[in-house]
């Protein structure tokens, strides 16, 4: 049996498109021989489709979509993911199903039994879980075909939720000869290695090959990964790149020694930003952005991710100096953007910074200045470049992280504007891990950013220290209670820190909701994201 | 039997809180000698508590809370609606329940069984539907004790899902005396009647009484109507005010005469936009408001309902022409100022407009006037309530509306400004009834603001009309396409339109997306909302 992994990767809600992709791969299958040609979990629609899945017309052309691929699976076998009506349409209308194509008729449907309904996963909105795990009887092999989270339940991994049903077990006493799995499984630090070891499970319980294609690509915040694999109960025998489509060529016959991929977390993490950026961008239509550089950290590695996703000849750098800007600053930002070659503008806001406080004396006759001209000036360069974007045609990329969200360390229509935040899910430890990643060849990013300490350079010799404690500590913080779910007087004895100190970093992270809720989408790379996966009310009065 | 329904206005996840006022409620009760309280759904957490339910802290404290209600309850009976853990967590590991509480004992659980997943609900993102329909004896009643969906399926009135389990039909074999529903059904255009209809429907299907008790109260764009009545198969026996906090007071012995209650509409529409605003200041510790007043029609509604839900004293209408507004536009924002009796300020946005586009004068340098200009304006005019907001604790209230926002036509980071979007869910349509209902005693916006053709007064002689149809068509297009998810083909047989102007009409609403993900949250009063009740990627390619 051989058998082609098509690692592709869909736009949302394009069905021409994606259909056109899925016979594409049918087609190159079929130049080669293969059996089978395996496409990811909803291939036709995309990953996630969202309310696209309550559109009756959009389901109508999912369906007539589905006619063409199997027409161009002449003589050859397909398995394709995409959304079905359930026919007896109890409670949920869909299914989240795998058309199983032979020879131009499409055979059955196997439909994903587990619905994955937390973080960033809204399954139950749409779909029914399916009635049985379906066993293809293929060619004298008896194929288990499942759906992402069908395999997860058996190996104890998951954490939200404990399935009443395990398909594993349900495949048991049919004896699959292999399991075959489709999957959107989105990207987050250090996923593959889980992946693969709650796969590495199920080939051991099944005694059988499992191959898995997973979807490759950017929509919104999520960043699949691809990865897809095959392996055994001896161990891993292929797998194909990450962050890019791919065919994956497998003969069951060949049995090869066990690889041991190294790991490459950083690489991994560095790759997803710039494939979340360059498809945020090209499936919008988009090539060209523009970014505050500010001299500091932060914009100088979006500015490398960005000249990486999208070329330096589509990446406009401005750097936007007041008059508590450091020389040092402007010198930095403008060494920077020699090194990767990309345009670079310089815009002092001094003028318009000095018209609004004209205009606003009055108003403000007899206050102290204070955190609002702060403000002004941030807006002021959000302003210059979103004019930018609207007269030039750029996207304009946020650059805080998300130590600077949680914290509220960061201008509403200030610093937050611009089409997709870039480092919104990247702790400020994790930005300079990225940074040391960036120069591990050379000193692209200059030493003298990544030295200095953090500072927004809104007032006179200010530094971030002056109203936060170490971002070392306020990433602990944000790790044990937002991803973790603890308590603050637990976090407080695990850190060895002061309560009053961890419940007032945490009544900063809910004070801040109403700020992230304004804030452009940000790329998911961990497992607990603002606003994508994490869902607080903006009025409320815990802690 | 004697029932007090204590419509409460719970604040989201402040635990403590809700339970001084059902402690209160109880207290109430027992002084009137009643023998059963009734609370709404999630009355100790609010609704919706969101991820709060995934906090084990927090749970703790909900677990903590119900002790000291079931201790204040002495010689009286008490249902409080809370989450409690499912105690085999099997899938998800919490039920949407309600405590039955007699004499200080809890004496059993009834748990939600139809858990609605859809529009803006996501019960199935942290609830395990309930196993069986709670029938408590009690003092010689059977009350059938449901939570706010359990009795819709059998209704027929839901759209969106079509539950395999009816709870009406499986409590009939028990003949219940009476049913107690506890509720969170938010507030949309006309629910009274529906609901109304629905248990009027149970009702009859029981042969037996059936009491409501619905959360009242605004929870971030979530606007809770109240409302609870107490009917049975003759008709309404009683019903509370809307939009209050109230105590509805029962004998089941009595029966009077059917009520016939006059539908207001209208009137419930501009309440439940009063409330909205109201509850979002006051449940965050906020008391002023300020907001760009432009002479239009949108900005002068806002502001009449900010005065109603704040008072004058705390609304701050700022003016801020442009070298393109008319002298008619500040005249008439200047005498609806007075008429309400608000802080008035004029801002002449001309200096700052100028600085800016000196400043980007060589990067704009061979291009036209376009867009890019319009939007500086309505993004200085942001800034400048900003500022205000920032230095004087304002909430910038954002005065765009729902046309306007499928449109774009509104300034990302300009007019869309602010901490709560007030219109964001009410048509252009809308607006204008909204005016004509303010104006119903005399005139408070002036007529002139009503009747001038629609202008964003951003360059010369501009109308909205000038790349917009007329807001009619737009409205009744966004109508079939966002709650009715009709097809572009449907919609134009149906309305007599060019395929083609409803096809662009789609796709404005579609690329638009971006722009409204980044809005503030807008207060829900239609069927299917932005952003809250409606989920679409920004990046996809369907029309």
């Amino acid at each position: 049996m051989r058998i082609l992994v098509a690692q592709i990767n869909p736009t949302i809600a394009d069905v021409a498109g994606n259909c056109a992709r899925i016979i594409q791969a049918i087609q190159r299958g079929r130049q080669q021989g293969v059996d089978l040609v395996l496409l990811p979990e909803l291939a036709l629609s995309g990953y996630p489709p969202e309310d696209f899945l309550l559109l009756p017309h959009f389901m109508a052309s999912v369906e007539e979509h589905l006619q063409k691929i199997a027409q161009a699976a002449e003589g050859i076998a397909a398995i394709v993911g995409l959304p079905r009506y359930n026919p007896n349409r109890l409670e949920k209308s869909l299914y989240n199903s795998a058309a199983l194509i032979h020879d131009q008729k499409i055979v059955d449907f196997a439909d994903k039994i587990l619905l994955p309904t937390y973080d960033v996963f809204d399954e139950r909105r749409y779909f029914e879980p399916g009635e049985q795990v379906k066993i293809w009887d293929f060619k004298g092999h008896k194929l288990g075909v499942t759906i992402c989270e069908d395999l997860w339940q058996h190996s104890g991994f998951l954490q939200s939720t404990y399935y009443r049903r395990d398909p594993v077990l349900e495949m048991k006493g049919e004896k699959p000869t292999c399991v075959l799995n489709l999957s959107a499984s989105p990207y987050s630090f250090g996923r593959f290695q889980t992946r693969f070891k709650v796969f590495s499970h199920v080939a051991h319980s099944l005694d059988c090959p499992v191959i898995i294609c997973n979807q490759v690509g950017g929509n919104d915040s999520l960043i699949f990964d691809g990865y897809s694999f095959y392996l055994n109960p001896q161990g891993l025998q292929q797998y194909a790149k990450g962050f890019v489509e791919e065919d994956l060529w497998i003969d069951l016959n060949q049995k090869k020694e066990p690889l041991h991929p190294e790991s490459h977390v950083l690489q991994d993490l560095y790759q997803a930003l710039v494939l979340g950026i360059r498809d945020y961008f090209k499936k919008l239509g988009f090539k060209k952005a523009c970014l505050g550089l500010s001299g500091g950290i932060d914009s100088a590695v979006v500015a490398c991710l960005a000249v990486d996703a999208l070329g330096p000849q589509n990446v406009l750098a401005v750097a936007m100096p007041s008059r508590y800007s450091s020389s040092e600053s402007s010198r930095d930002a403008e060494k920077l953007a020699n090194k990767l070659g990309i345009l670079y503008r310089e815009m002092p806001i001094e003028k318009p910074f000095e018209s609004y406080l004209t205009l606003l004396q009055p108003a403000f006759e007899g206050k102290e200045p204070d955190i609002t001209e702060e403000n002004l000036q941030a807006r002021i360069r959000g302003m210059l470049l979103m004019a930018l974007s609207n007269k030039l045609g750029y996207i304009v990329l946020s650059t805080g992280n998300k130590s600077e969200m949680a914290m509220g360390y960061s201008t509403l229509y200030g610093d937050m504007c611009g089409g997709l935040s870039v480092l919104g899910d990247i702790t400020k430890q994790q930005v300079y891990a990225l940074a040391h990643y960036i120069n591990r060849r050379e000193e692209v990013i200059p030493h003298h950013t990544i030295q200095r300490p953090p500072s927004a350079e809104l007032r006179p010799d200010q530094k971030d220290s002056d109203s936060l404690p170490d971002y070392a500590i306020v990433d602990q913080v944000l790790q044990a209670y937002v991803e973790e779910h603890e308590a603050p007087e637990q976090i407080a004895e695990k850190l060895h820190l002061d309560l009053k100190l961890v419940q007032d970093l945490i009544k900063r992270i809910h004070a801040n909701e109403y700020k992230r809720r304004q804030a452009p989408p940000s790329l998911r790379v961990s497992e607990k994201a603002f606003s994508v996966g994490r869902r607080f009310p903006i009025v409320q009065r815990w802690i």
